[in-house]
């Protein structure tokens, strides 16, 4: 079965996770989600405080997975969430997987302020977009794009919750193709004119 | 402060409850989760397991909220999710919640599913809509309409998760006007042609 590994932490912007974890588990995506801990965290600790006030049970924590990850997930997601997109890029762990999923040609899914992690992971310059919010630390490495959803070879980067359906909805079609992504649109029951 | 209580179960839908309650709260409402239980829910459980598999634990349970809740909140909103609506559409506690917060003139928000507590409710004739897959339950007692957001009066009800936005943004303008909207808006970055 197809299966994402979704990333949280303390301030992780809520809609982003759970509109990405949703929308994966109604295309048939297995999906587990990850917490990865802060300077605060104790050790094992695995309840996230998001962005606004929402708190998550994460499916396991990071240590848990890292080393099979690569092996066992299909794609990676890092969602943003100022804080919580600070503490995934700045962790070694998190900046190991984002390079590994890509070398093994697997799918890595960014959104938001989530971007930062292609920084700090040191991919090669390439076509990306993000928050509006953290534009200016990553224009100068990448060849920035304002589209909604930017692919780049098996790297997917996204905006911000606005963003957040139609980021989801095209990894559906990455990992389970078009039908997958029709199946799933209909009972969204999205409004007449929705541009994705 | 203007307040809202938001009421969660097992089996809501994750993307309703977190668009809801994280838009809210951009807009500057203090917003409230309160755990609705059920036939097997213990004694003061507080976690629900939404829909899609998310574990959220809420700010508080229905029982410590119900008897001052008309007082202290401006807003009731029941998400949907088919599970977690039938568990807030059944409860009398629910139901006389959403019949006194409209008697004393603030607002209920009904969304997808979370729609059939207007009829438990035994609400008057009214323009509504919900999930198209309740339409059949609601057609008869109501005035069923397949826009994204219906006003009546001070009941709001919407369709699903792909109209939770327009959902969420109508709520924060009506609790707090149009500049409170337009500002959670833009940081949202909805891709250009959004029709909300």
């Amino acid at each position: 079965m197809t299966s994402a590994l979704i990333l949280i932490a303390n301030g992780t912007e809520e809609m982003e996770f759970t509109i990405t974890y949703d929308t994966l588990v109604r295309g048939g995506v297995s999906c587990t989600s990850a917490f990865v801990p802060d300077s605060e965290s104790s050790p094992g600790e695995n309840k996230a405080k998001c962005s606004r006030g929402l708190v998550v049970t994460p499916d396991t924590i990071l240590a848990s997975v890292e080393n099979s990850a690569v092996a066992d997930y299909d794609l990676l997601v890092i969602p943003g969430g100022a804080k919580g997109a600070e503490t995934m890029s700045g962790s070694a762990v998190v900046q190991a997987l984002v390079r590994d999923f890509l070398y093994k040609q697997k799918y890595v899914g960014m959104i938001c302020a989530g971007s930062l992690a292609a920084k700090t992971a040191k991919l090669p310059r390439q076509p990306l977009t993000s928050h509006p919010s953290v534009k200016e630390a990553l224009e100068q490495d990448f060849e920035y794009s304002e589209d909604p959803v930017v692919l780049s070879g098996k790297l997917i980067t996204s905006r911000g919750p606005g963003t957040a359906f139609p980021f989801a909805l095209t990894l559906v079609e990455l990992l389970c193709g078009k039908e997958a992504r029709d199946s799933v649109y209909g009972p969204m029951v999205f409004p007449p004119g929705t541009p994705w």
